[in-house]
């Protein structure tokens, strides 16, 4: 067996927990949400402190180990997937749980990097706070996680990615040293902002143990509404008036095509239409609100104005907690129903708001030109231009054929993209499936840079090797 | 004539009113608005477009000068006035104050580093939209250096600082490459973000000559209150109040102590005292909203709360644009007051907003210890736990000794800031004049990390030499 000596001291060091060498150990951290795997790792280290992470770094660097630290399996872009020559050490920080502090003044929590999202926000809210970083992958993705690739999702549009959530960072480093950038302040202009680099990063440069992040106050209350809208032109003048109208306090604007509530309700069979008619698009938005404003008198005076301008045709109000879970089902089961439909391509780019139906309509033709039985699903958060235009292949097609087919529609699309001044990745980063798209997109001179990066924090090319860019000679 | 060659060729290519050679011609350019000064620069170019700055860099390289990006003169840390030894082109952007372009339905617009702020914003309101970066100097200051000092000031509690009010950048690197980051996308997950470290840099890095920034709608109403309150700890619960109970609407909320309520009306002999008794601290406050919300039932829900609390003891409420400018006009007159009484100590600490009262006592008393004769004056952004704590030396001690004097205790009271976690520089950056007590303060980890940023970018060091780190030797 190779390597013995360094995990047999790994061993030592983590304990019986802290280390995995069997390979049926292995199998859940070789895969992720979607089902896409590389292969096996070297081993999975579990540490269970920023201290065992410390040794756990410096024993790798001893050895010339390759590092693949590892969040909660929903990237979607092999960023922390393993290789597949199983040359490389997974770290977990999932035994990394605990929250470490929470300061209702000031509006701030301080957490280990492993502690799944979904319990951080649960302890803001008991705190009367709230953190508002929301992921369909919240019930399992992790806090570091979250930050290695700064994590987008639901309310962007009003919190802003992962970037804005984070105050402080510790991050421990390539050469095994420890950064302690753990700050609680609001406001610190000193020097480079080194933290900034660590937020989407995707685990090249250090691994972030622990965060100090922001808090919002507590939402009491909301209001959401799935609307019926005759085009695509309709959804972007809506979304401009509900900018205004609803002040900073419109926290989801997310757009669904008909096809999506199609899927929706083939994968949950307790949906029914949400609206006496079918229209081409959906808007499923939400105000929510900490303080006593009248939400329901402000969504309804939006509504008005959208109703006599025509750009809304119908809509749903949800007034309880109840009727609101019920219309984001609809948002939830239609990746279900897409999921279901086995392999088909799903991309994430981003363009400027503005552009959104040009954008469509050129892609949309494209795909039409190029492969007329397939089926086209874009759905995605209107204020951040984000797009999941998304592609499922003819059903007639033989699955041999699938996997090259939806690689080319890629290519086309991603063509399109630049075409609208557009990101090949808006929030899932580029780890290793995109990273061939991504350095095509790369002038020289941001090449550089990046090398540059990368070479001053991991001189050695064992943190995440591969990932982002290629890995050095 | 040193230097003679460089300059004619530079003169050559940015023609005579791009480059000003005379000592006369040159004084605005040395000095900032506090009045410091440091010395005389070769001289100053004055490009009118992104090639001429790309033009006078490699020139700059071509012969070895040192060049000092220059804005609207109030960094108040030296970071962008020339150095004493008159070797560094100082180059100013004020020629470049396009706005390139307005995009509404996206919420960006895109200018010239060189715009002056106020026009900036000027601009988004004729279309209906809003810059929300609000500035003392925001009448002079310049886009470019709001973005290399990652600007803060009245609204960062609810818009953040100009970080999270960038979206693209072009700038001309050190070597005379331009790279091209004028990106409109809200959201864009591509890499390293580059984009990052130039935010805050203070021109180390490269020269900023383009920005695309994100917009707000504009707010169509403001209701604005000054209140009196009893204690900090009044102040610190009245805000986690206001937080919540004014939802996302509240956008300043500035803590005032008595004695600049006195400066003020000093300073500006038409204003009285705002409330029919004199309190220990103020709290000058402001909500806004782009839509049809009911704003002053809202501050008064949250008053009649902080009345029955014993949090605030009174309060003057405006309820138009013209009574709103006159609250304002405390805040302003406050600091042309303070600027009245001559060479003080002018400090721009941060701390957790939950310590801000024992930080204001611990360092009072530390005052009242070494020099009981100084009047302290504390005010600042309570949401960003962001304090002006300056101390005024006493108007009987020699001009001789005052500027020794105010540097002891700016030591101290840096060393009462270590004690709360808190920050030197929370929002005007290190420069020159901070650098001492910023270099003391950082790690071994964090210099070699800072270190091997600029070496990055700036091999040769010529790119505003000394500001942040010490030049190389």
């Amino acid at each position: 067996m190779k390597r013995d000596g360094f995990l047999d001291a790994l061993s030592m060091r983590l304990g019986e927990r802290g280390l995995l060498r069997e390979p049926d150990d292995m199998t859940r951290y070789v895969a992720d949400w979607a089902g896409d795997r590389l292969g096996m790792p070297l081993a999975v280290a579990r540490p269970a402190s920023t201290e065992e992470v410390v040794d756990t770094v410096r024993l790798c660097r001893e050895h010339g180990v390759a590092m693949v630290p590892q969040g909660g399996h929903s990237g979607l872009v092999a960023g922390a997937l393993p290789a597949a020559e199983g040359n490389e050490l997974v770290i977990s920080l999932e035994r990394m749980n605990r929250i470490r502090a929470i300061d209702p003044i000031n509006f701030t929590m301080t957490v280990d990097a492993g502690c799944i999202l979904e319990n951080v926000k649960q302890a803001a809210a008991e705190h009367e706070c709230e953190f508002p970083l929301a992921l369909g992958a919240q019930g399992s993705c992790q806090i570091g996680g979250n930050i290695a690739t700064n994590a987008g999702g639901l309310n962007v549009l009003r919190y802003g990615m992962m970037r804005q959530l984070v105050l402080g960072l510790e991050v421990v480093l390539p050469d095994g040293r420890l950064w302690n950038g753990m700050t609680e302040l609001h406001k610190d202009n000193r020097g480079y902002p080194l933290k900034q680099l660590f937020l989407g990063s995707e685990g090249t440069l250090g691994i972030v143990t622990g965060a100090v992040l922001k808090l919002s106050p507590r939402a009491t209350q909301a209001r959401t509404a799935l609307l019926g809208l005759p085009s695509l032109e309709a959804v972007i003048e809506l979304y401009g008036l509900a900018r205004r109208d609803c002040c900073d306090l419109l926290s989801a604007f997310e757009l669904i095509p008909r096809r999506c509530i199609e899927l929706a309700m083939e994968a949950t069979s307790s949906l029914s239409d949400p609206l006496e008619e079918p229209y081409p698009w959906y808007v499923l938005m939400e105000v929510t609100a900490s303080g006593p404003l009248d939400l329901g008198a402000m969504l309804e005076h939006l509504l008005e104005q959208g109703m006599a301008r025509e750009l809304v045709l119908d809509g749903a109000l949800a007034s309880s907690e109840g009727q609101s879970a019920h219309l984001w089902q609809f948002r939830e089961s239609m990746l279900e129903g897409q999921r279901r439909r086995g392999e088909h391509l799903r991309t994430d780019i981003s363009i400027p708001i503005s552009a959104i139906p040009v954008f469509v309509d050129a892609a949309s033709h494209m795909v039409m030109e190029a492969s007329p039985e397939c089926e086209i699903i874009a759905y995605g958060h209107v204020g951040d231009g984000n797009l999941h235009f998304n592609i499922l292949p003819p059903p007639t097609m033989p699955e041999a054929d699938k996997r090259h087919h939806l690689h080319e529609l890629e290519t086309h699309l991603f063509e399109v993209v630049d075409g609208h001044d557009g990101s090949i990745s808006a929030e899932h980063g580029i780890g290793r499936t995109k990273q061939s798209a991504y350095l095509e997109r790369l002038s020289p001179v941001e090449r550089e840079l990046a090398e540059g990066i990368k070479a001053l924090f991991d001189p050695e090319g064992l943190m995440n090797p591969g990932r982002i860019l290629p890995p050095r000679d």
